[in-house]
């Protein structure tokens, strides 16, 4: 007979294995599978994801060290700090970064044994319906459950007719591996891989080049971080071209050749050793059974869910990547935990609004809630509090005062509408905001609020006291 | 006739500062009077007290250099970088330190500017009561003023009968300007001062080590926090011996020899290169002229204040150091916007109960609310949720993981009572606790609010999980 469970998560990754845990925790037997080695040396099936085996986390890793070797290269001198020209050593560097991967998804593993999820080795594909619930296939078994969640995540969206091999033409796996600093490298996608990977490669030497369809940068986020970033981008040696056609994509063993039409329609040509695609990614529904059971997807290929993550099918759940919303692994974490806590009965919430975002490059952004161009577009009367960290103690003695913080509230209520950050720490400072939102907060609290000094939090409490006009350090 | 103000301030350090601007802001002509000139080159009195000269953000500049001298020393290579061996130059790094004070002094010369406060140079004392309000004496001049803010703020404690030189021996001042690091370093006093300097001097390559009179490490701090710290601490090579007793101390032009009693009732002696003396601070009410309007000090020399900086004297008000509470830069300020909102017919209120407190070692303390052992003493019914930064994807990225978050919330209501944090960057974590806590949240509110991955924020996120058993990655 085949084993059967409760719950099964398909999926090991941020949102699946969250949702695996929880769901035993409240007493339901649960099963998650997973059938992606990642780099396993004995090519096991690793629990984690994208994530944490090739993307967030493997990529703070190199943003750590390369960040170091450029304060090395940079800072130091005028610190009095004299150390030589530093060298990098790219494969002990990739080395502890797959340490901290290893490390981390045997911690996960270990998670399941201490919570009672049954770990399944094995792709999970729906096969169909029995008395004891949904048939899917793991690997060479069937298993049965009474609940399933699909938490199958995305894949990284290749250019027509350039294959990735992650050697020349790579995608977040391959740039997270290469054996060397590339002299030059091409990044066709200014998103968050492609800035944050760019950044790495560009502080330990190579000449960066990114090349973006869109006309503007970073289009989700407020503009006015969007320009400050790209002044900060440019100045630290990433050569922009927004605005860009790609043409055809010659590579060789020597490097890649990329014809494109620039914003003013002039035909150019691009040489580059490497060439990292970030052009967005997949959701993996390919080889889920959907059309076995009737698996409702949306013509991108994604799982049709509402807002509490239930599919059309009874029982059937779906979650992070593979469903709409923003691909981001925390994001994914929150919807595994409602999904778990409404299938025990309890209310499961899930604030979409409240999501933050974060992109780890120097100096890092982080926002929450609406950015001025949203506010405008659904005429909202706000008022916005803006200070740079340039008047910020900490920030001045850590050597990083670039970016601001900008606070965005209604005009009549004072309630806190949006907190866009381009600074130092900015995936930490975002945390305040985000919780004060949670609590419905006008900028009058958080301007009320004791903030430790010197912090750079501080430069969160200047912006709250500049949007009633008063800021007592700017 | 002397010049005549709504509001005279005296005294031009945080708290002064603050509760000058803010009181232009509302509308009173104010005057802020400064006597000091800490290291300015041509002798003219400095704004920023003792906080921004010779305090909180000259440490933090050195203590940032001397961070990046022991990475470059200690994690680079299993990084993968390769620098020669570092070296110090001490003096650029105290140049840089010296830079960014008077940067930040002149900035708030700017800000007074801005505010319409006028700035007086001079020390301020009492000399009566006329028809136009107190009298006060700024340098050789008399000014009037309707009322009075002191914010005169502190002076390190010194040893009796050991005369500090900021050459051999130094207080806070001296130990930001030591010429060279000294082989060995005795700290007397291992409170916040102590450590910081202590552990900037040890990074940069001198033997440290600590005497202290108290039995117990920090017994302010949580002693969970307090043990780790210890902990950490001695590994790093702060040699650390509690419950001394000091004897004599002969002070030459080599060094110190420092005779004490340890724990054990044993006379030793302590030989170092340099001294620094960190048992405390003493409030600055000598000279302020209290005696010529009858203003009420206390047995200890402090003004004596209300809840919301009242003195005796109508119309006199004090805040900061000189007065009850922790001495810490961002109090001073909170009282400083109080005085001046309650003189403008404004509410006022400060939070006594939730001032963040902050150690900038490495890794960094911090905390909010109430400790552990003081909810043991008050008798309250409590749960706690701790987690390790060691599960932290963030952390292990930064290749800095050790020590916790500790969050203490109520057995029946689960409103949080305390949040601890020894770790990575515990002085920004710290935030979204005092922002959580000043809205009553419970740990489940936390618990149920999104936090961006991967953040060291996660563990507070984790630590509001436990305490309701139910951590996610732990």
């Amino acid at each position: 007979m085949s084993q059967q469970f409760d719950v099964l998560v398909i999926g090991g990754g941020p949102g699946g294995y969250v949702a695996a845990i929880r769901a035993a925790q409240l007493g339901f037997k649960v099963a998650c599978c997973e059938s992606n080695p990642y780099a396993d040396p004995k090519g096991q099936p690793r629990l984690g994801g994208t994530c944490l085996n090739v993307g967030c986390i493997p990529s703070k890793a190199l943003l750590h060290t390369s960040h170091l070797f450029e304060e090395a290269g940079h800072s130091f001198a005028e610190q009095g700090i004299t150390v030589g020209t530093p060298k990098i050593d790219v494969a002990k560097m990739i080395a502890r970064k797959a340490n901290i991967v290893t490390q981390l998804t045997q911690g996960i593993a270990g998670l399941f044994k201490k919570n009672k999820v049954t770990f399944l080795a094995g792709h999970g594909s729906f096969v169909g319906q029995g008395a004891a619930g949904w048939q899917v296939q793991v690997g060479e078994e069937t298993v049965e459950a009474k609940q399933v969640i699909i938490a199958t995540g995305s894949t990284a969206r290749h250019l027509p007719n350039v294959p990735v091999d992650n050697e020349i033409v790579c995608d977040n796996i391959g740039a997270l591996e290469m054996g060397a600093v590339p002299k030059s490298l091409a990044v066709i996608g200014a998103g968050v891989i492609g800035l944050e990977m760019g950044s790495v490669w560009r502080r330990l030497g190579a000449q960066v080049t990114v090349l973006e369809a869109m006309p503007d940068f970073l289009a989700a986020a407020d503009q006015d971080v969007a320009k400050e970033a790209q002044k900060i981008f440019t100045k630290q040696g990433l050569a922009f071209n927004f605005g860009v056609k790609i043409g055809d994509i010659k590579v060789s063993k020597k490097g890649v050749s990329i014809a494109y039409t620039d914003k003013d329609g002039k035909a150019q040509k691009l040489e580059a050793d490497r060439l990292v695609v970030s052009i967005g990614r997949i959701p993996n529904t390919q080889g889920l059974g959907a059309d076995k059971v009737g698996l409702k997807l949306n013509e991108r290929g994604m799982v049709e869910v509402d807002g509490h993550c239930k599919t059309n099918l009874p029982g059937v759940w779906a979650i992070g990547d593979v469903v709409r919303g923003p691909m981001l692994a925390h994001k994914a974490m929150e919807e595994g935990v409602a999904v778990a806590e409404i299938m025990a009965g309890q209310a499961g919430h899930i604030n979409f609004d409240l999501i933050p975002w974060v992109i780890y490059t120097d100096p890092e952004i982080a926002w929450v809630g609406k950015t001025e161009q949203q506010l405008k577009a659904e005429g909202v009367a706000y008022k916005a509090g803006k200070i740079p960290f340039m008047a910020n103690g900490r920030a001045l003695g850590a050597g990083n005062a670039k970016g601001f913080v900008k606070m965005l509230a209604d005009a009549n209520s004072d309630r806190i509408l949006g907190v866009h950050i381009i600074g130092p720490n900015a995936s930490e400072l975002i945390g305040e905001a985000v919780v004060a939102m949670e609590f419905g907060a006008a900028s009058e609290d958080l301007a009320r609020i004791c903030h430790a000094h010197p912090t750079l939090s501080e430069v969160v409490h200047e912006a709250a006291l500049a949007c009633d006009k008063r800021p007592l350090h700017f």
